[in-house]
């Protein structure tokens, strides 16, 4: 009989926000009268801009036409696209890409959770705890680890524990690791690594010869100028880093699936007979067999992002985000909560009120004050006893969320 | 250092369609006043009927309003079009399908590539000979092969020759396998499979316990009524098949992306240990945690294919694409050449002439006509001394390309 992938049965839930939404179905189905406020997934609300809208449709109504329909994408995504990141994203912050370092995908998700497929299975692999579950799981359905333990941590992988007390930067591992998983700003916790906290890892990478997988998915919401928005404004990073975007969270495109990887031609890796090879020509490699490029209406879409109307209108939704996550944040501190993140960082990362578990006080916020979080426990061992709430949502909905966490009972 | 994935290192050559574009790109440098014909790459070049383009645009616009707009896609698919690919596609067949078996997808390459994740490394895998390169490649890459022998063919594949002698139907494996790659219309040979040969297969499938990957992209253009379209038409093949179905060639939606894939729910593996498991459930694991869906306007697109002023311009589209492949087909043959397929499929498949090599015969091709071809080989060591052709062209391009084929020195 045909064998299945067993390394699937290692695992030890299902993704964790298809989890959520059995969670709150099976209450709204219960409770069809209750108005549900969702602050559970990170999935943006307002409209896209006039001007990236625009940009679709005109697209769309090339299509309409023998001669300017338009086929197969580009395996890496269309000059235009690739040229307008290049320029808008990374030149002015300093650093210099070549366009055929950019591979334009569907989401960062799927790049994140896809990646780990051009290295060997032997390599030795860093997750901050808690982290966002793909990096996990997509190990685990590789074979990189063995079971996991009762808080869910599976043998093989090396945790790095982000918590109150180390201010959720990750420290360096205590081993030698090969493949590194840093998310900034984070998700879940919504802290952002300063620029000494990236040196020490592109140099620590230097010295141990790993890879940083780097996920810039939030780099947008970043506040502080100080703060790095790639990590290849890092010296060095170029030959030690592979870095994610998306235009999901930056312009509203969980909807419409836009986001691009980095690989540098610098980066490599090895074979087991010492042969060193680009990440490049690997990941081009895979690409181009397992995947099909972009809509050409979205990638219209996305290269709408750096104009100037599209950018300004971009800017003034992550403010209004930004402006949602400090009112969660100053209101539940202000309601005697501990609460980390929300400055960078569409999300606030919130200390459960006397110890109770993650998951009991996600129930119990739902049963009670209809509002759905995300169990920290969900995000790994260290993330128990928090809950991620996200800032995506209509005003009112946040001023409701909090007048009703308020009135919790403690 | 870290360590590569060197199952990347086995494959013998670059994916072929990029190396097609790179021979075409180094001709028109070369030879700029050169007006080529693009028969090479299956890529359609008409545009998309007005209903789709209409149904994307007001799509797009729903996505501009805070009240309309909509942020992830379920993560298989929207039930609008699950609903209307189960009833358009499958119903009239007198197939039953659940619309939880369907998961959209953005291709069938990726599908069709991503698929064999879920299965064990230890599985048997048959391919036909001459093969759509992804389902070969992405087994090398997952480490299911040894090294290629000087035909191209790797260790550890069972080949199932196609040639003019069996009339391109794939003979059954002469030992066990466990996986079975068909496809049907082929790619690229352009012959269809008949109700009888698709039922031996399902009950070889049956016998061995095997799980037979059927890639159906084509159905559209099928003409012969009494050829089944989906497998799922044969008798037992729910237990036995999975099937991929894209919109692509049946919509022209190459430059749009969505597709879909069949898994239904009785279709097991299983266990080292002989656990039983649905692969239904780990393909939507892969789905929900290495994917995020299909683009929103993309769908309402997809689903506007099956309305009925959708479904009448798709329909007079494919008759154009099928009248190019006749003209091909007969002209082809008036000149002397073998030709076969191009009745239910856009592809013909060529012999080429005093036996020469398919990429000696692709490239003199190029030279002598300027019209770019497929070589055989590219497809697999039975395809050497064939060339495919596109019939995704215009009227004029053919015709051109069939006076200048009949210019060529023999």
């Amino acid at each position: 009989m045909v064998r299945i992938n067993e390394h699937y049965l290692t695992l030890t839930a299902g993704y964790l926000f298809p989890e959520i939404a059995r969670r709150v179905a099976a209450f709204t189905r219960s409770h069809p009268q209750a108005q549900v406020i969702r602050l559970g997934i990170g999935d943006v609300v307002r409209a896209l801009p006039r001007p990236i809208v625009a940009a679709m449709k005109a697209a769309a109504e090339e299509m309409a036409h023998d001669d300017t329909f338009r086929g197969y994408p580009p395996e890496q995504g269309y000059d235009f696209l690739r040229e307008a990141i290049v320029a808008g994203d990374f030149a002015p912050r300093g650093v210099r890409l070549a366009p055929d370092e950019v591979f334009v995908s569907d989401g960062a998700k799927c790049d994140s959770g896809n990646i780990q497929e051009i290295f060997g299975l032997d390599n030795v692999v860093a997750l901050t705890d808690p982290v966002y579950p793909v990096y996990c799981d997509s190990n685990v359905m590789a074979g990189r680890t063995g079971p996991s333990d009762a808080t869910g941590r599976y043998e093989g992988l090396v945790y790095l524990p982000c918590t109150a007390e180390n201010g959720f930067v990750p420290p360096l591992p205590e081993r030698h690791v090969d493949l590194i998983y840093l998310c900034s700003p984070n998700n879940p916790t919504g802290v952002a690594l300063r620029r000494e906290d990236l040196q020490r890892w592109v140099e620590y990478a230097h010295r141990e010869r790993a890879v940083i997988l780097f996920d810039a998915a939030y780099e947008a919401y970043i506040t502080d100028p100080a703060i790095p928005h790639s990590i290849y404004e890092i010296d060095g990073a170029r030959a030690v880093a592979i870095e994610f975007r998306s235009f999901s969270k930056t312009a509203g495109f969980t909807g419409l699936r836009c986001a691009y990887t980095v690989v540098p031609h610098e980066v490599t890796g090895c074979s087991s007979r010492g042969e060193v090879v680009e990440l490049h020509r690997l990941w081009l490699r895979r690409h181009a067999t397992k995947f099909n490029g972009v809509a050409y209406p979205v990638q219209r879409a996305a290269a709408a992002v750096y104009s100037p109307a599209g950018a300004a209108a971009i800017r003034q939704i992550i403010a209004f985000y930004l402006e949602n996550a400090r009112l969660l944040r100053e209101g539940l501190g202000a309601q005697g909560f501990a609460v980390y993140g929300g400055i960078h960082a569409p999300y606030l990362w919130l200390r459960t009120p006397s110890g109770e578990g993650s998951w009991s006080f996600f129930d119990r916020l739902l049963a009670e004050a209809h509002v759905v979080g995300t169990p920290g426990a969900g995000f790994g061992a260290a993330g128990e006893g928090y809950l991620r709430l996200s800032a995506f949502n209509r005003r009112e909905q946040i001023e409701a969320a909090l007048e009703r966490i308020g009135r919790l009972s403690r």
